[in-house]
């Protein structure tokens, strides 16, 4: 089916600043709740809300297979569980409703006033209930710089790592939407030299790690993998992601079984999926892979997406300094080889499970994707334009990551994902 | 509250079986498909399963606050979210129906038939739909054993062990109830000796882990954390859990992350959930920890239960052997200490969440509870009944695990964990 929605000679009768991320060519999928608290599945054309489920009972999607239903919900889970032919279907449509040349909906202004709001007039909530999620570790600049700093920097990369698109399982109750701020965590730390006695108290290495997650569909049964060649046609997109870390926390406990408590206080992503069929003009060649991948990791075609990616740190009060650009093509091992190993034992994966790509980290000093990284562990703070420097994110700072591609014809952006880092709360024995 | 339930006492107008797992003291809680195709709560009864949705609908829990369908439902999760006073209440109620004493149900032919079925006309599902799976590592003997045979003999235990309940996040989505098959899984594997090239095939060293998992009700917002003192409250029950792990797979891809693809493709867990008020005449001790506990997971009282658990092997037309025993109470760090543990740093737990033990092993070598350990990596072959010998677990091969407390005047057990290992699919590519 061809994806007429990305057309990028296609305007809007909507206006739309020239820089958005949400050109009519992009039509993400998110959930937000209205002024009138109606929670519902929407788009966003511009700087507008627009409610699919009012769409949907207003007619519009006539012609496409839908429940319903399928929009009055609070999660996504269930559309992206209807399949690609769907979702391509819907987002056809939706183009073609917001087309210039369109004089549907453009002309009805009760429909408009029930269908369309600013985004000042909605709260975005999460997208999906996400079942399970996990992390990759796919980044090699980031795996050889924690590697450098924690282990051993002859033996950076451990021997496993360009071999398999390494994982593990996190916490998916702990994810939320962009704006929620998140609380310092208390944790146990590594004993002081010549002790042996643990520390604990607020995390003092408080950082944030610069991720992508993909979001599946329902995938495989129990038992079964899925071949790589099929494996893009079960994620439905992608969103930010800022995989919150307490480096002292992780540093204590993360030996034999990977990080936790260092983790799972909170997972931050952007409210909006772009999805796959949107970023399709943005693939690029893959990585050179060291080794050549074992067949169940090999396909043909471009994997890989130009994805431009900047983190900036706000402290309060202050104004935003930039302390990151990367960029999603420079992930080591692609999302089809992720999800084609993840699945390769017969794991199953569902409508709504969410993999991160782990922190992405390019190869220049200022293209790595943590303050670890950044300031090398603390050794080379970054300076701030109010003049302050930071090691590590101080209370009351601000995080915001950013995302888009951009070609000579179109950009398509992911909007912001912000966290603000609260003090932790005092502990009482 | 009274727990009037567990008055030892009490005799049942059902006929059990003097040496049953399921007593009129033991009321656990799980989810059936009847011969009528209806999902429903229930509870069983000696060998009798009885349909709580019914009994609900037939107007038996009157005066407990319950919203109408809260046990028809395809998992407990609502139930558990509405707290400990309430399972209490439902707990006292289903005993006293069910209580030589009552003529009300058990003079009513017609309600009968509609309530009380035999087990083998109901086929039992999750209990739960597990949000998140969380598995500790709290055997000090099992952690001492993996850390001998995969790592540094004098120094098995690292050093973080005696300080913190060590854990990690697994996989929800492959969580199975007893009697699903478990297919071996493909996977990487080291590279043998002077090779530079992995492995890959089906796993060679399949192996069962003796676990027990205990289930949460909603317990605290995202950022809170929920004192020791308070632990018990938010936890519902037990189940019995065999945390499938492929050896080779996970010694290859482990580190620094932890367990992936050698977990996520079968996780069982027996059907029904004794609850943890169920539990209370077998409290004992808390084993003596080598280091004062922190604050934090520091509390008074008894938070370790005797529960003896076993584990059998049954070849394909074999009868079984038991290969292991071992009891809940060898635990190292205590259910309550987890659970404050995994809530420290603000980490939020929801109804339905499930946390496992980790490997149960004792002090001695027929109770070490996974094949690893019991054949010391094979070294030392465990030979069965029929004359065959295993180092791990063959195709074919059905492993069972089951669990119970007993006193002088009750038995409360948890049922059979089984699960058959079926032959890897053969892979195309």
């Amino acid at each position: 089916m061809k994806i007429t929605a990305n057309n990028p000679n296609r305007k809007s009768w909507l206006s739309i600043a020239e820089n958005s991320d949400f050109p009519i060519q992009n039509i993400p999928f998110g959930v937000f709740i209205t002024k009138d608290d109606i929670i519902t599945i929407g788009t966003r054309i511009g700087d507008f809300a627009i409610d699919l489920g009012a769409l949907h009972q207003l007619g519009y999607f006539e012609g496409i297979p839908l429940t319903d239903d399928i929009f009055l919900q609070d999660s996504l889970n269930d559309f992206i569980a209807d399949g690609r032919k769907t979702w391509r279907l819907v987002r056809n449509r939706i183009a073609d409703i917001f087309d210039i040349e369109n004089n549907g909906l453009q002309q009805q202004t009760a429909h408009k006033d029930k269908i369309i709001f600013t985004m000042e007039e909605v709260e975005m909530l999460l997208p999906v209930s996400v079942g399970d999620y996990t992390d990759f570790y796919a980044s090699k600049e980031h795996a050889t710089n924690v590697g450098t700093l924690f282990r051993d920097p002859k033996n950076a990369l451990m021997p496993n790592w360009l071999h398999i698109p390494i994982g593990y399982h996190g916490r998916s109750s702990s994810i939320i939407p962009s704006g929620i701020p998140v609380r310092r965590p208390y944790g146990q730390v590594k004993p002081v030299e010549g002790s042996n006695t643990p520390g604990f108290g607020p995390s003092r290495l408080l950082d944030f790690e610069l991720e992508m997650a993909f979001i599946t569909t329902d995938s495989n049964n129990l038992g079964e993998r899925i071949p790589i060649e099929e494996t893009e046609e079960h994620i439905f997109g992608l969103v930010l992601f800022n995989d919150w870390s307490a480096r002292d926390i992780q540093a204590w406990e993360y030996q034999p079984l990977g990080p936790f408590l260092g983790k799972n206080f909170a997972s931050t992503i952007s409210p909006w999926i772009v999805t796959l069929d949107a970023l399709e003009p943005f693939r690029v060649d893959n990585p050179k892979q060291v080794y050549e991948p074992m067949p169940y990791l090999k396909v043909d075609g471009k994997k890989s997406y130009d994805i431009k990616l900047q983190v900036g740190i706000q402290p309060e009060g202050g104004t935003e300094t930039v302390v990151a650009n990367s960029n999603f093509k420079y992930m080591y091992w692609t999302m089809a080889q992720q999800l084609a190993h993840h699945t390769v034992n017969g794991c199953n994966v569902r409508s709504g499970d969410m993999m991160g790509s782990g922190t992405i980290s390019g190869p220049t000093k200022d293209s790595f994707g943590s303050m670890l990284e950044l300031t090398w562990r603390g050794q080379n703070p970054i300076a701030l334009n109010d003049g302050s420097t930071r090691k590590f994110i101080n209370d009351n700072d601000t995080v915001i990551m950013r995302a888009h591609c951009e070609n000579d014809e179109v950009r398509i952006g992911f909007g912001e994902c912000i966290g603000k880092v609260l003090p932790a709360i005092p502990f009482k024995e």
